[in-house]
């Protein structure tokens, strides 16, 4: 449980105050006495969230989270927020604060903290939040650990002009902090990730009394979670979701197999409860399952008996009515345990009758459909499956349409920015906000790269944007694979590659031997002699012909001859269109 | 309407009646005397619906339908069934026999029509069904003409030991036809795609008078649409439907602008309903919407008044209030109409405030993400937003749990074989069957390939197995995109590729000059420069030290071995694995 304490940390622990310089000469007053809110991830889109508050020169970032791939980025790993808007003001940013552990939140501090890091900035996160990062920090080992100040709900901290005051706020993932951040154009509520439970796991209920005691300092600004915001009604307590799984392990005959995520800190603690309920050991499978309940073990945000966790093989000694094995995998996600199982390539764990796997997540747009290949396989070796559509085992940690009315009945602030979400969700909660009674000019939908500009009178977009096309990291790079690299890669997935080597005598002009052709991905060659065969002629032809011409050769002009003849070529005799290169050595 | 008819279609053409000959030599009389039922689509997936029913050697084909491939499949444009089991008995085949006009139940004759098709080859459809078919089947010019018997409600026709009766059944196309198999070995019903609707659009509800009757004649066998078997309770009526789509027509300011399947007549005539209903003209838009338009309207199955329907840019004649496009692409088909004008590609159509857009179809498994995007874009431009997530403005086309029950009641056979949808669906189906009061052995659940045999004692499944392994469309080739081609597709979109071509003189054995080298999709070459520098260096190191060890070279040892080499660097240097193609010319 968090307990509330009340220490100004940033002063506390004696270090400097972080002061910035105020330049006298900037050019418009406008700018320098309003508030700017820049948002460099997670406003039109899910993940990735990433946000500046820049008063004057001095700057305030909030979260640094990275996002998965879209479908047609093959290769790509992460996406992370764009953060050349800082380039040149890395001296500028005081700190960073984190609102909690979610790889959404957190997941892009390994690729960009060196690009902002200086001497004195500071980093402030909850225990667990912090205990995630620094884990995570050591997969790495090319990076400096990081020194990150602890603060927990109820402590202040107070960074150049922003001083800001953090409060719990009920997630899927215990330590997760919403900010009251006072500025000097007024106060600005950021709710993090938020629902509102009166039966949370492991938790404390939401604290009403709190929020109330917040708003009465008046809200300019309420920065809330759009996540939900499509969805009607209230989000299902952990309570219900607990009720449910208890259903199932009751009449479980055989092993349970529960496949979550390994952020879900709480639908973990609760898999824990009902086998300890139920007698049963639980055996974690995955590496990051591993780390994070241990982590969450050490902070005391899981708690299980002695005895309970037993280590892969163990499963073995016991009957299967006394087993739970907790996975990662609930996605379909390729390499997680669950798929590994389903497809039989798991060391020692095979699905049969009476085993019940249990699916305890949402699926994330996009992978309904290897969700299914993961139920079909389950089913096919016999093996009951449970998953959300079929009861309420997950809640999403996202408030609905009703928590986010309360939450802006609760805040009454006098203008509003929906933050966390797709491009509809930012817009479903503005009309939240209008039905609450927040006027049209007073409510502003920003997207990735908008400049929001603030002070006590007026909210509105800047002209200037900051850059927030994709960063994307691919192995060890980030960043260095754009535009042309991913249409390429789009282009060889489609159709295949076509590389055609002839080798010309300088002398004559003309081709010597038969040339070479490389093909990928295109038709199976060794079913398609003659397709090669006339390619080649083709191919002699076209160089030939050129040389005869007489004068000096142009291999330019005759590549892309050989690119747009052999393109037609293929494309008359497949109807496909690989990537053709040709190469041209003059001996 | 469909009005029943009832006559014996085959006989009463004229034709000559169509007899098979039994082999006295048959190996075992359980073959002879039992039926096989050998489904090669359909069946663990969704799509793709092909049935084969054998008996001695007379075979009955029912439905030809294609699917739309995986994520993992680049470049592949359909997957079609795989008939080898066919192959040698082409002539055996009598008929082919086809349900309803939608693509995954017709679309792959066009590829494999030519292995089945002898003179003697009977087919039938509905007179919509047929109309559908005839014009796909005009867009391959090297495709010949199709002779299709028409058959309706009501129609009976005889083929070799196969009587078959046809009965209308409800789904979101006209002319759907349940089938009445009379066999040798006893009655099958084959539901086709189905639900129950007491309040169709432009069609007669569900005539259960007739399903009883059918029932009457005791059904051994009863094959059922699995499709909705996951979903409780009952679908929706179109009723319901208009009644929502009628609220947005009421309120809409502007133009609106809806988007469904060309497929789904049904909701097309609704739309142009509401349309006339609130003084609006339609604009058909997209090749598929207007043809299928032009064949219902043509055969009755759409109707519309003079003067409502207006071609292109005539839309801008009229207020925006008057005026309705339907259009293809609710499921953000990056080529179809509604995803050009979200794009801002579409030659007239730009969006505007005031604008409703209804997506009036499910999203597809797999299409969310794609479907989100479409949505994002379509409100940054300021348009309203109508999706079945927010209201029902979409009933998809398939019975769900109360109504499979219902036809399970009514049908009362002996055996049940859920058919058409995923594993999970068939398991869910089967549970409903056994629910329903079918003993257990009495259900057979049976993925492609799997051979069902039947007698009027017992059903199951032969341990001969049918090919039913994917057989990919791309371009012009037809299944000769194989596991190797796409997995070098899949390589080459994740990495790109790396080719480095060595010249080495055939005396010396030296490398000669600086390799070329050809790289796409990995990096950005402009960027790497050192990287290409250092990879030369090292082929040019491999290929010389070879040559100094004398004796004869080994290209394909060396070959290797840069293969290798220049892997294990690439990967140290960028955490990436290219496709590397070394080539190696000899002058």
């Amino acid at each position: 449980m968090v307990e509330p304490v009340d220490t100004l940390v940033s002063e506390a622990k004696g270090r400097k105050p972080v002061r910035v310089q105020v330049s006298p000469s900037a050019p418009l007053m406008k700018k320098i006495t309003n508030l700017r809110i820049i948002p460099l991830g997670g406003l039109g889109e899910v993940g990735r969230n990433m946000m500046l508050l820049e008063y004057q020169k001095a700057i305030l970032v909030i979260d640094m989270g990275f996002r998965l791939p879209e479908e047609d980025m093959p290769g790509i790993d992460y996406i992370v927020p764009n953060t050349s808007f800082l380039k040149g003001k890395e001296k500028n940013i005081l700190g960073v604060v984190f609102t909690h552990g979610h790889y959404d939140h957190i997941g892009a501090i390994p690729y960009l903290i060196e690009k902002i890091w200086h001497p004195n900035l500071e980093i402030f996160a909850s225990p667990l939040t912090r205990g995630i990062i620094l884990k995570r920090q050591g997969d790495f080992s090319n990076l400096p650990r990081l020194d990150i100040t602890e603060v927990k709900s109820g402590s202040k901290i107070r960074l150049g002009p922003f001083r800001i005051e953090f409060f719990r706020q009920n997630h899927n993932i215990p330590d997760n902090l919403g900010l009251l951040i006072e500025t000097p154009v007024g106060d600005i509520l950021h709710t993090s990730d938020f629902k509102f439970d009166s039966h949370p796991v492991n938790d404390l209920p939401t604290d009403f009394q709190k929020l109330y005691s917040l708003a009465k300092r008046k809200i300019l600004l309420l920065l809330s979670d759009s996540t939900g915001a499509e969805e009607d009604g209230h989000s299902l307590s952990e309570k219900t979701i607990e009720k449910n799984l208890d259903e199932i392990f009751k009449k479980a005959p055989g092993r349970i197999i529960a496949a979550t995520f390994a952020s879900l800190i709480n639908r973990i603690q609760q898999i824990i409860s009902l086998s300890e309920k139920y007698g049963r050991k639980v055996s974690l499978e995955g590496y990051s399952m591993k780390t994070n309940v241990e982590i969450s073990k050490i902070l005391g945000y899981i708690k299980s008996k002695k005895g309970t966790l037993i280590k892969g093989k163990e499963v073995l000694n016991y009957p299967d009515s006394k087993i739970t094995i907790l996975c990662t995998g609930a996605q379909g996600e390729g390499s997680a345990i669950l798929m590994r199982v389903a497809i039989k390539e798991h060391p020692f764990i095979r699905l049969k009758k009476g085993d019940s796997v249990i699916l305890s997540s949402s699926v994330i747009p996009g992978n309904e459909r290897t969700v299914q290949m993961l139920k079909d396989d389950i089913l096919r070796q016999g093996a009951k499956v449970f998953h959300y559509k079929m009861m309420d085992i997950h809640a999403g940690g996202h408030a609905q349409k009703e928590e986010l009315k309360e939450m802006i009945g609760i805040m009454k602030p006098k203008f509003f920015l929906p933050i966390h979400g797709q491009y509809s969700m930012l817009v479903a909660h503005s009309e939240l906000a209008k039905e609450a009674g927040i006027p049209e000019k007073n409510i502003v939908v920003a997207e990735n790269g908008k400049i929001v500009n603030l002070n006590q009178k007026r909210i509105y977009l800047e002209k200037e944007t900051a850059p927030s096309n994709y960063v994307m990291v691919d192995g060890l790079g980030i960043g260095d694979v754009g535009e042309v690299v991913l249409r390429d890669r789009q282009m060889l997935a489609r159709d295949g590659m076509f590389v055609i080597v002839a080798v010309v005598d300088r002398k004559t002009g003309q081709v010597k031997g038969s040339p070479d052709i490389i093909s990928r991905g295109f038709v199976y060659l060794r079913e398609s002699k003659e397709l090669l065969r006339e390619t080649r002629k083709k191919v002699i032809g076209i160089v030939n012909r050129a040389a005869g011409t007489g004068g000096a050769v142009n291999w330019s002009y005759i590549k892309d001859e050989i690119r747009n003849k052999l393109g037609q070529f293929l494309f008359s005799k497949t109807q496909r269109r690989p990537m053709i290169l040709p190469v041209i050595i003059e001996v």
